[in-house]
């Protein structure tokens, strides 16, 4: 484990700058939380007086009670869905959980902050006020830079990630006001706002730093048989828990109902179709775990935006049948496509689980918007659902459709811009970032304990 | 990883089979689900209009509130829960998780359908509502199929298990209808309809399915030590989530409440005299893996058709206590007994952890029925438990024993005379089934990178 | 496995003792539950009368709804939790697991009662009557005596783990009642009375057991690649579900809404500053797994106790902040010093993320307490938060306070003077402990399937 392993050429000593760059960082929490971070009205202990002001007559009217048991799924997500499909890797898995643990738990705090800013502001105190649906918004949020972290994973140093992670909850925090409420889009599982950005946000800075002699570590980049069932782990947790993820800030009663049914219908097509093609492109029909672990997500990507929409349970069928068509194809043809033509080094293949259904999921939800009619949703029930009320009361389904395009291209613009400036940061050389024969290898940030062999490290 | 894994006597290429079965089935429920699947009144968006009209003032009043939380539970067990549970074998934990995963993502789809015909059909319209408690009873139904898969392990094709999963969801919506509906048998948590069905039909299949020489693969019929971990994730989750399976779909109120205790308490009991027998019966009184992975969960099977009752607590442990010692036993000296002498070979074993302690439920439920009592449930207690409404408001405790009996033997005759049919079918030489020599092997049916160590495959 | 791995010096053989144990506890259970438990209210067939005499007008007003998600990730986090972090061990993961699963499964059975004695106690009829609330408290009470478990990982037989569980159960269910009842302490999350206590408890038990020798077993005190990522499935479920464990029995509404909300941020802050401290420590700046499977929890444990109080965002981000720094201290400087000076050895470092942290959640609990007013609590928050109701209507918020602190105290007299007598009861030579050259083997208490390469285990 001495220096044998480690080339000259590039200093991964992060001894000092990560600890800096944490300590800083969460000294600035404290002090911002203490300046503008309080309670809102149902987490306060006032909850008392203002059930009472507000002629509430149970404690189960509380939005704790309507969300808590989609946001701890939201939760397990996040950290165990993407942390362990990230482990597949055979000598990185340590650095897939391990940093998604640290880029995600300094995300949601600054996420908070943002999020608090546009959307939970009390103007009268100029205090962020917040309850559970601010955490579910912090947890989608780390989502989005999480996602990017996937085309990174293994090339990065732990600095960097954090770097990727402050400004990718600040331009998340933004183009998710402008899509929001500026654009006033639907978009409650986030094909917009999460997956399409996250993904060409990712796609982007891994553009900027492609590496011409990744191949030096060639060697390390693929799985093992264990690391693939750890990797099983994450897939099924996002999997079993996309309903979950597409519904939690839907609307109350039949929005949250609706989103995670035509969440899990759409999966279930994914997966059937995922299959169908991974086995019609390999060797005798042999399936790739590949394929298995991130296709068969795509379905719930694209019914992101649509989820609470009434698209009707075939409408979902249909758009995870596709997707996971797409999806897998993607994987066959297009990553390595991309990297051979475009130089573009996609660790996870987020383009095909992420960027390209998210955008797809946009698009559909624009087209289900524009078709949206009062017979089909009610009258009160289309407002509702397409939230045409206040300022937006004049808007009719197919401009909101309209709207929705919109959204999905800022989402797009928002990710490969700024993703192009984060990866011009990240190019300066004092990130402590792996020399291109150290990528993927968990022994630059990890004290690793190596089982020896027979003088083969195993 | 050349023709030299493979013999030649079997034709295991599913590149054709494989990818026309999953779309031709998957086109299928497109057109159907087109047909017939829409949303029902407490997922759709006329929601506000049907609260109105029903008097209802919160949306908590919602059924996805009871029962969400419980329906992600449940969930996790079908495809995390039964899908770790079978990694344990050494090279086949691909197949375990992954062909879980592809066959209760197709069942659940028709079991959507035949059980939407049988019981959310709406006669006015020719349509089929669904909620978030077909959502549960699909998972459901896919739990017995994949309790079949169980004694399947390793023995067959993915497209076998595809017509061992579109048989098996029709047979269970039939026996399901026959039990619940004209027998009108309480079971909550289906120990007749889930695992004595699931538990005969695979056993069914499994011995018409019978390889003499399957020895040939005996090498690979075992474990090693971490796939024995990635087990005890499958174990767990069951185990965990098990008081959420037998009271998810319960009454609301105190029947969920008392289901979710019963069920606790049971499954605590099962593990205590598990672990007790299973150091009786090793040397030095070594535990035995395979029992803590599956007779701890014996608890849970057998209290599935009692949960609702009011059993009460000691009720519970006495039932925990004899199935966890029933079940070990079965585990070292009934399942060896079966496939010496019965031809039956068992890979998982669910002789003992599904139809055995599934059909004690059965015959439980049928004893704790006959015994229910105005005094100990209140009148109106001992209607709703036991359903004694409209056409059943004449039928007595004891008659209602009588039912559940008869139950249980229709859900075993279903699970037998399917499945040796199901088992005629699938010896038709189109499947791609393995050669007796590469049973329980992954790389059959999957891209395996193998690690080799000086020439051996590790 | 023959004889060779085995020393004889003593006799591990459980094959007696393990299932008498077994049998005579769980016989004892079925007796005193038939004795003395029975369903309450909310979980009886009656609760259809007891909501017309109460004037509860819907089902989800029943407690179950309440708390049952929230009583389900306590359930996964004791048993996946506490499992998987222990099986960081390259070569004692059955065990970890494995009697986590017996340890909980019957201390969870003890817990109904001896907790059902002290707080449930119908007196009018001597009967025990448990609900979900009951369930959540048996589970806690079971974490306690896991934690004491970590300090003793590998070093002590199953049929010992039986006796600490009995007696630390009733221990724990004593220490409850005087902070709870006679002190009046608040500690929804159990700072004090689970981890201060099973701190404590297991550390006496380990300093009373200490091996002179236990270097001889030092080669497999250590963990190998992929043990290390088993145990961050435990890290991982008990970092994201310990909003659910700090508000599972916290006041409904606005108290669960804050005690989520404060264990959310304050958990967050923790990974963070770990991961600085980790970093800072090692040698070109490698995190150290050890660290971020245990420190980035120091956040949750620390609190517990002021989860409900009013602490606000902040105050909960500088608890987080704190404690994962003094938690890595601890694993980094302080458990060697310990172990070498104090002759204390703890294999989980128990000391670190329990205790410590336990102990300094009870003091923040008495600071919080101390400070709180009713401009920043409201009137009836106040009363409702700080439970200054009844018997205590007069206590001030400064007196309570005193209390905390005082509580904490208890809580740590009960686990070292408990512990240490526990622990001469376990020196007894009848318990089958391994030989010092035995320790953290599974081999001496399970059927291990062994991967010889070339003559060497592995």
């Amino acid at each position: 484990m001495g220096n044998c392993f480690f080339s000259q050429d590039k200093n991964t000593n992060v001894r000092v700058s990560l600890p800096a760059v944490c300590f800083v960082w969460e000294i600035a929490m404290v002090v911002l939380f203490g300046i503008f971070v309080r309670y809102n009205e149902e987490a306060d202990a006032h909850w008392g007086e203002y059930k009472k002001t507000h002629n509430i007559t149970t404690d189960m009217e509380n939005d704790f009670y309507y969300r808590y048991p989609s946001f701890q799924d939201v939760h397990v997500m996040i950290f165990v869905g993407f942390g362990f499909l990230m482990t597949f890797l055979k000598r990185y898995s340590f650095g897939a959980v391990g940093f998604t643990f640290l880029i995600a738990a300094f995300g949601l705090q600054w996420a908070l902050l943002m999020q608090g800013w546009f959307h939970s502001l009390d103007y009268s105190t100029g205090k962020i006020l917040i309850g559970i649906e601010n955490l579910i918004n912090a947890d989608f949020c780390c989502g989005g830079v999480l996602i990017a972290f996937g085309a990174l994973l293994g090339k990065v140093s732990p600095v960097q990630m954090m770097v990727v992670s402050l400004f990718g909850v600040t331009l998340y925090a933004v183009e998710e006001y402008i899509i929001l409420n500026l654009l006033h889009c639907r978009d409650a599982g986030g094909s917009m706002v999460i997956h399409t950005f996250g993904g060409y946000y990712g796609l982007a800075i891994s553009w900027i730093l492609y590496r011409p002699n990744l191949n030096k570590s060639k060697h390390l980049n693929g799985s093992v048989y264990h690391s693939d069932l750890f990797a099983m782990i994450g897939t099924l947790f996002l999997w079993l828990f996309w309903p979950s993820f597409n519904s939690a800030i839907a609307n109350h009663g039949d929005g949250q109902h609706r989103a995670a049914i035509n969440t899990y219908i759409s999966l279930a097509a994914s997966v059937v179709t995922a299959v169908a093609i991974s086995s019609m492109t390999e060797k005798r029909g042999r399936l790739d775990m590949v394929h298995i672990q991130n296709a068969t997500l795509a379905g719930g990507v694209a019914m992101g935006a649509s989820a609470e929409f009434m698209i009707s349970p075939y409408g979902s069928l249909i758009v995870g049948f596709f997707c996971g068509i797409i999806s897998t194809f993607g994987f066959k043809f297009v990553s390595p496509f991309l990297e051979k033509h475009l130089k573009l080094q996609d660790t996870c293949g987020i383009h095909n689980l992420h960027a390209v259904p998210g955008m797809l999921g946009g698009f559909i939800s624009a087209i289900v918007a524009a078709m949206a009619s009062e017979s089909v949703y009610s009258k009160e029930g289309l407002i509702a659902t397409l939230g045409l009320e206040g300022n937006y009361a004049n808007r009719g389904a197919g401009t909101q459709g309209g709207y929705q395009a919109a959204g999905t291209c800022v989402a797009m613009v928002f990710g490969i811009v700024g993703g192009a400036i984060v990866g011009l940061i990240l190019k300066l050389p004092i990130w402590g970032d792996p020399a291109d024969d150290n990528c993927f290898d968990d022994e630059v940030y990890w004290e690793v304990r190596i089982c020896l062999m027979n003088g083969k490290r195993f």
